[in-house]
């Protein structure tokens, strides 16, 4: 049950979709328009926060620029109270179309949103076919040369378990380790020559999904073989890899905390949701 | 089978999707951005067409400002030789993304794109709920009251068959009767809140499914009766009807010629496809 208002010192979580095209990423940067700095803004205004004060806003993961979301997970101490319907019609009215909170709740004090997560659902689409149509360019890459399906699948089967991914991880993360679990990467065809590649994993490093991607479809064009892909992962270096799919086809889709979705947004279910993700 | 090679005189067929936002219409007009012009101006451009000449082109519908196509379909008198590839990798490169060419065909002389066409259909999205997604404001109306799906299918069962609907009918037309024959007309509902209406008829009066989503949206919102539909249809003035339904939430999905679609988008069933479309 969601609640009905918040009050001040609340943790108060965010579920979050957007345009990643519109922003220069997740994460504050002064002089560019960021994700973080709209929702930023929009909640200041609301919480009445003033001068040099800000609401700081803590995301689950720092989508980069043109990756979308449609489950983005973020979360700030309330300043002060505030209706929760009040807080919706708010964000709704203040934060361009590009950005959307589909749910506000409040969550217990030691909840994280990138600390407690126990995983993330990535989803990558591409268009494999001559045309791409404009209501798909904006959410897909796309390629043109016909991708062989079984070879990428075989490919994507060798990647999955607990790995160092550090030759698919583009420097300028912070993280301590590049072992990571990834428990699913499966790319399967949709309706009409689009195919969709999802990615779960314990966490991500940086670019992970886009150069795993660039990867499977070097082996769905045969310039790779699918046994080849465990040689690249054991060399630890990043050039072994190809190259980096572009970030437009990326969708952060779901932030997994154990068990059922805390934030679920009432009444969609966002996996089964809209513009084709 | 497609040709291979356009021949001059042959009459040419494009099917075409486009995104309705970044044009004033269809239709060519001095001074504006429009789907006509685009074609128009790369067609000239491949065919090496100058000067003062121009390749002009008949479409099947003339969609208004803002409204969506995935499988409009016009007609050319090619003014001389080119390759099929030739002509579709040129269209690629020429026309922006807001407009593709989803395939080139070529028609018996007595082929006319909209006198030849034995029915239309057309797709209207509503989203209805509080939040629209990025991904799908685009291409649909946010309606954020509930809708009454129940009411607002038996109101559009009575608005199907063959009548006069110059109560939907906005001024502009240059039809000679305001008699069609509304074949379905079924409002039906998506995952996630979405709304659907598919309007399809021998031929469509000028913002007619617009307006008769306005009209199935009062029904909805319990503004208007069920069986008030057809008194409204009776009046035969636009002033009986409600409100228009904005643009952007409207696709021209197919044109039909009786029987199989000539002018099929190979390999991608385009109905199935896109977008949510």
């Amino acid at each position: 049950v969601p609640p009905r208002a918040i009050r001040r010192g609340d943790q108060v979580v965010l579920k979050v979709a957007y345009d990643g095209r519109e922003f220069a990423g997740w994460q504050l940067q002064p002089g560019t328009v960021t994700v973080q700095g709209a929702l930023e803004a929009a909640l200041a205004r609301l919480h009445g926060v003033e001068g040099s004060e800000r609401v700081a806003l803590v995301g689950a993961g720092r989508t980069d620029s043109g990756v979308h979301a449609l489950g983005q997970i973020a979360a700030y101490r309330a300043p002060g109270g505030r209706g929760v319907e009040e807080l919706e019609l708010g964000l709704d009215a203040l934060l361009p179309p590009s950005v959307r909170v589909l749910s506000v709740s409040v969550a217990p004090p030691a909840f994280h949103p990138c600390r407690s997560a126990t995983g993330k659902l990535y989803r990558y689409r591409i268009v494999n076919r001559r045309t791409v149509l404009p209501f798909e360019s904006p959410w897909a890459w796309h390629v043109r040369a016909p991708l062989d399906l079984g070879r990428m699948r075989r490919a994507a089967a060798r990647l999955e378990g607990r790995r160092d991914f550090a030759s698919v991880a583009t420097g300028g993360g912070q993280s301590e380790t590049t072992v990571r679990h990834l428990r699913r990467l499966e790319p399967r065809t949709e309706k009409g020559g689009t195919v969709i590649v999802d990615a779960e994993a314990d966490g991500f490093l940086y670019r992970m999904v886009r150069n795993l991607v660039g990867l499977l479809v070097e082996v769905g064009h045969g310039r790779r073989e699918p046994d080849d892909v465990t040689r690249v992962l054991d060399a630890r270096d990043r050039s072994a890899a190809g190259r980096t799919a572009p970030p437009h086809g990326l969708c952060l889709v779901r932030v997994d905390y154990g068990g059922e979705d805390p934030f679920r947004a009432d009444p969609a279910d966002l996996e089964a949701l809209g513009g084709g993700w």
